[in-house]
């Protein structure tokens, strides 16, 4: 699976594990900010006994080119999914990217598929975590090689919150997960993951133990 | 398009001119032995005016783990694609990782479309060189993103024959491109690429410019 730390992938290793799937975790470092949720990748790992494999590839940035999230001189723009500003957090065709290098990772070690904690919901600023998209990145992987991969993306059609409810379910350790976009001490509490971890936590009536810089 | 200075993509790129296309070209330097191929890259745009980036991504040879095109220290095998021997030098899930960074450096520079220079012919040990593969990362790439990336694989039912008799009607430069796998001085004559090279050209009846090792 493609795992980052952060609250949706932290819930689909927990998912996974429930399912009987026998979980090795990918993380790639392609230059983003937030190098904070690769320690707290570790971390989660560790306490769950799957292997991580870290990918350092931060010359990615030179893809993804200008962008506040792999450019460390752009702002971080603050305010929710919904505003323009957000977009400006897009990294070009990042999970394409991702879901290619992880299925190249699996054909290399014999795996079966490809899983990622990708969801829409009622708005997706992030044209590739519709459900559409898993779809046919599933269709692709399928004829890569002579032994077809399948994309697994069980929280496609699921909000944030729905990951909230179910990450309270199986026990997942959130204030272990990392979201934020700035990547200081503390979650900042401003930024558009911030604010939409903040949400999903109110939406769905479930404790939210993260502290945050601006409380 | 992706470019790598060798016959195919050389080709490539002298029919998406001759139809009238603008080209940007990129190529990746993903670890691969024969650099050399990067080289050519160079000068064969500086002939024909296309602007060339180079993504430098020698990491990626962990991906790829355990095979002779990334690997310094396994041996390339010689012989025909048709023996088992060429299976070391697949690489898993080249085609979805390369055709995945330049669709995010299309998106990035507001390119419309991706092209590649995969073909099949009559045997391709290369899945991901398949007319079907191309057909499905061409729907991913229309869903990657709101602005819709299409792929162009002109040559994907072609044999390697076919490019080089089209080749010749564009006056492409045979002698500046590289496809050895080895990456010596000369094309060494032996592995699976110079011999599909040399085959390439007898059975299209066109004079072969490359000086050859073996010869």
């Amino acid at each position: 699976m493609i795992f980052s730390g952060g609250l949706d992938s932290t819930t689909l290793l927990y998912e996974l594990q429930a399912a009987g799937h026998e979980v090795a975790a990918l993380a790639v470092n392609y230059g983003q900010r937030h190098g904070r949720e690769l320690l707290c990748a570790k971390a989660i790992c560790q306490n769950v006994n799957v292997e991580l494999t870290t990918l350092e590839l931060p010359e990615l940035a030179q893809v993804f080119g200008d962008n506040s999230l792999s450019d460390a001189n752009a702002k971080v723009p603050t305010g929710t999914y919904e505003q323009d500003s957000m977009q400006q957090t897009t990294v070009p065709n990042r999970n394409m990217i991702l879901l290619s290098l992880a299925t190249g990772w699996a054909i290399s070690n014999n795996y079966q598929a490809v899983a990622f904690g990708a969801h829409s919901g009622e708005y997706t600023p992030y044209p590739d975590c519709r459900p559409e998209f898993a779809a046919a990145m599933d269709e692709a992987t399928q004829l890569c090689d002579w032994q077809p991969i399948r994309i697994l993306a069980p929280f496609v059609n699921w909000s944030k919150s729905d990951i909230v409810r179910r990450g309270s379910e199986l026990n997942v350790p959130f204030e272990e997960t990392w979201s934020c976009y700035v990547g200081g001490e503390k979650h900042c509490g401003r930024c558009g993951t911030c604010l939409d971890r903040k949400l999903a936590f109110e939406k769905s009536g479930i404790n939210d133990p993260t502290p945050y810089e601006t409380e």
